[in-house]
C-alpha cells in the first residue's frame, strides 16, 4: 500500500491511503490519523489500511478524492530519529577526494553512517529555505526506509524484517559548511538542515521484484533546473543492504518503530549515469580537469527527484523543491 | 512548576504534576496525556498544569498520590531531538587529550555540537543495558533543557526564551567505541547508546535565582557505586549558556518543540570537585602519573545522579541507575 500525510495545519498532518498509480487518495480516518500511530502498532493497523487500500485501487470508495503531492507534509513530518548511511561507495570515494580526506579504514567493511536532526522534515513540494547561497547549497538524492522496532543486536536479517516502509530522501546539504563540522569530529550539524521526503511511503511489496536483497533495484532520477542531471541505479552498487544499514544502528541500542534510516546518495561508479548530489558532479570535474566549475544551487534553482517503477509509473510520487531564501520566508509569514 | 511521566505501557506514558518536593503527584488527565502534547501547545496547556501544580503544592488535591521516581519513563520517553553540546571546556580540554585529537581550531568560540538518537530513551531507575563491559561503560552527568518552537536563525536571546524545561541527564557513552566513529568524521553512533533522563523535568522558575544568564547555577553530584566521585558546579564553567546552545543547532534550521539540548559533561578545572564521567578520571591520572587507572564500569555498578538546590533540596530527583548485561535482560523478557 503507499501512504501519505496531507497538510491540516497541525504538525502531524492527517494520513491519506493512496492509490497504486498515485491519482486517488483516501482519507484513513476510523483507522489512524498518524502514520506515527500506524507504526507504533503495526500489526494491528496495517492491515485495515491495507484494506481501504484494495478498496481504493478497485475504484470502490466513494469518498475518494484526487491526489494533490502539493498537500503533502512528509510521511513522517516529524519522526524519533533520522540516521543515514552512506552506502554507495562510490559517492564516498568522489566526497572524500574532493574534501581532501582520506577513506576511514573500515571504507567498505562497515557503513558509515551519522545521526541526523528529525524534528522538522519538509514536504515533497515545500520550498527549502537557506540563509545564503554562499553556505553551498547542495541536494541529495537518497532511498531510505521507515522501521517497526528492532532491539538492540538484531542481525541484519532480523533488521530487515524490520522495514514498514521506503521513501525517497532529499538530504540538503550545506557544503560549505561541512569541512569545518568534520574537522571538529562531531559529525554534521548545522551542514545538514531539515530533510525532505517524497510525498508517498510504500511497503516494499509495492516495488514487486525490484525489492530485492534489502535494496531497490531501480534507478532514481534528477532534474536540475528541468534539465536530467542523474539517473542512478540504485540496487546493484549499493554496498550494505537497509538490513545491514539497520543492524549497524541497532548494535548498541533498541531502534524504535518510525526511525527512518537512509542509504546515503544513490551513486554508481559509471559516472555516465549523472550524480545525485552536485559534490560530485565538483567532484568529478576536479579529478578530470582540476577544477570544479559547476556551482552549487541559487535562489530560485528547483530540484526533482523521482524513481520509476519497471511499469514505468512513478513509485514514491516525485520530491519538487524550489531553493527560496530565507528573508523570502519570512516577508511571507510562512516560517 | 515540575512534571514527570509515569510508566502506563504505553509508549509515551501517562503525564503527571509533581509537588516541588517530590513527595506528591497528579495526573494531567482533563489537561494532557503526554509531555510532547504540551509542548505543541505550550501557550494554552502549561498555564492549566501550572494551576494544577499549585493546588497539589498547597495540600488541595484529593487524588494526589506519593511520587515513585522508579514509575518514570524519561519525561519525554522519546523526542523528535536530542543535541548534546560541550559546553565544558574543562571536559573537552581533558577527554582531546585522553584521545590524543586536537583540539578544534573553533574551541571556545564555537559550540561543538552532537545529534544523538531520540528514539528510546531510559527512565531515571531503568536499568542500562549492555553487550558487553569490553565497549568502555561509561556515564555522562549533565544538564539539558527542553524547547519550544525556535526559528531558524533566532538570537541566543530569542532562543533562551525557547527553553520550557530542565532535565537532567544521563548520556552513557561506550568509550571504547568512540576513537573510532570520531575518526569516522560521521559523529557518535553506536559509541552513544540510549541516554537516560532525570525523573522530573521542571520550569526555569522552579531553580530560583540558580536560573541565571541562561545556566544553572548549581552543583551535580554523581555517586559511583555510593561512593561521591564528582561534586560539579554547572554554572561558571558553562562556556556557552543554552540560548547560545540552541542558537547554534538553529542557525540553520528550525528547532521545533520537544527537542531537547545538553550542557555537555559538567567539569571544572579545579580537579577537587571530582569527575561527571569517568572517562575525565582517567585523563587526569594520565596526565598525573602517565597510566589511566581507574577502569569503566562493570555489570553490577550503579551510578547516581542528582542536583541540590539552594534550599537543599533535590530539584530534579535523581537518576539511579544500574548497569546490566544485555543477555540478562533478554532472559527477564523486559526488552
Amino acid at each position: 500500500m503507499k501512504l501519505a500525510t496531507y497538510h491540516d495545519r497541525s504538525r502531524d498532518g492527517q494520513l491519506v491511503v493512496v492509490s497504486r498509480d498515485l491519482s486517488q487518495a483516501h482519507y484513513a480516518n476510523g483507522i489512524a490519523t498518524r502514520l506515527q500511530q500506524v507504526l507504533d502498532d503495526w500489526g494491528f493497523l496495517s492491515p485495515q489500511l491495507e484494506e481501504l487500500s484494495i478498496s481504493l485501487n478497485q475504484g470502490k470508495l466513494r469518498h475518494a478524492f484526487n491526489f494533490e503531492p502539493k498537500q503533502c507534509m512528509a510521511p513522517l513530518p516529524r519522526a524519533y530519529q533520522w540516521a543515514d548511511g552512506s552506502a554507495y561507495l562510490n559517492h564516498m570515494e568522489l566526497l572524500s577526494k574532493a574534501r581532501g580526506a582520506e577513506l576511514p579504514e573500515s571504507y567498505g567493511l562497515d557503513p558509515l553512517m551519522y545521526q541526523g536532526g528529525s524534528d522538522d522534515f519538509l514536504g515533497a513540494c515545500e520550498p527549502a529555505r537557506f540563509a545564503s547561497e554562499a553556505m553551498g547549497i547542495d541536494f541529495e538524492a537518497k532511498l531510505a526506509v521507515i522501521t517497526g522496532d528492532v532491539p538492540m543486536g538484531a542481525s541484519p536479517d532480523q533488521a530487515l524484517d524490520g522495514v514498514r516502509l521506503a521513501v525517497l530522501a532529499n538530504d540538503w546539504s550545506l557544503r560549505t559548511l561541512i569541512p569545518a563540522e568534520l574537522a571538529k569530529g562531531f559529525g554534521f550539524l548545522q551542514s545538514k538542515p531539515a530533510t525532505a521526503f517524497s510525498p508517498v511511503a510504500v511497503t516494499p511489496d509495492e516495488l514487486g521484484a525490484a525489492w530485492r536483497g534489502g535494496r531497490v533495484d531501480l534507478s532514481l532520477q534528477s532534474m536540475w533546473n528541468g534539465r536530467k542531471v542523474g539517473q542512478c541505479e540504485a540496487g546493484p552498487e549499493m554496498a550494505f543492504h537497509f538490513g545491514q544499514l539497520i543492524a549497524h544502528l541497532a548494535r548498541t541500542r533498541n531502534v524504535r518503530a518510525g526511525s527512518i534510516v537512509g542509504s546515503g546518495s544513490v551513486s554508481n561508479k559509471d559516472w555516465s549515469h549523472g550524480y545525485s548530489c552536485i559534490a560530485e558532479k565538483r567532484a568529478i570535474e576536479a579529478i578530470e580537469g582540476g577544477v570544479a566549475k559547476t556551482e552549487y544551487m541559487k535562489f530560485g534553482d528547483s530540484i526533482r527527484i523521482e524513481m520509476k517503477g519497471r511499469d514505468g509509473l512513478s513509485v514514491f510520487g516525485a520530491i519538487d523543491q524550489d531553493v527560496v531564501a530565507l528573508h523570502e520566508a519570512t516577508v511571507d509569514g510562512t516560517v
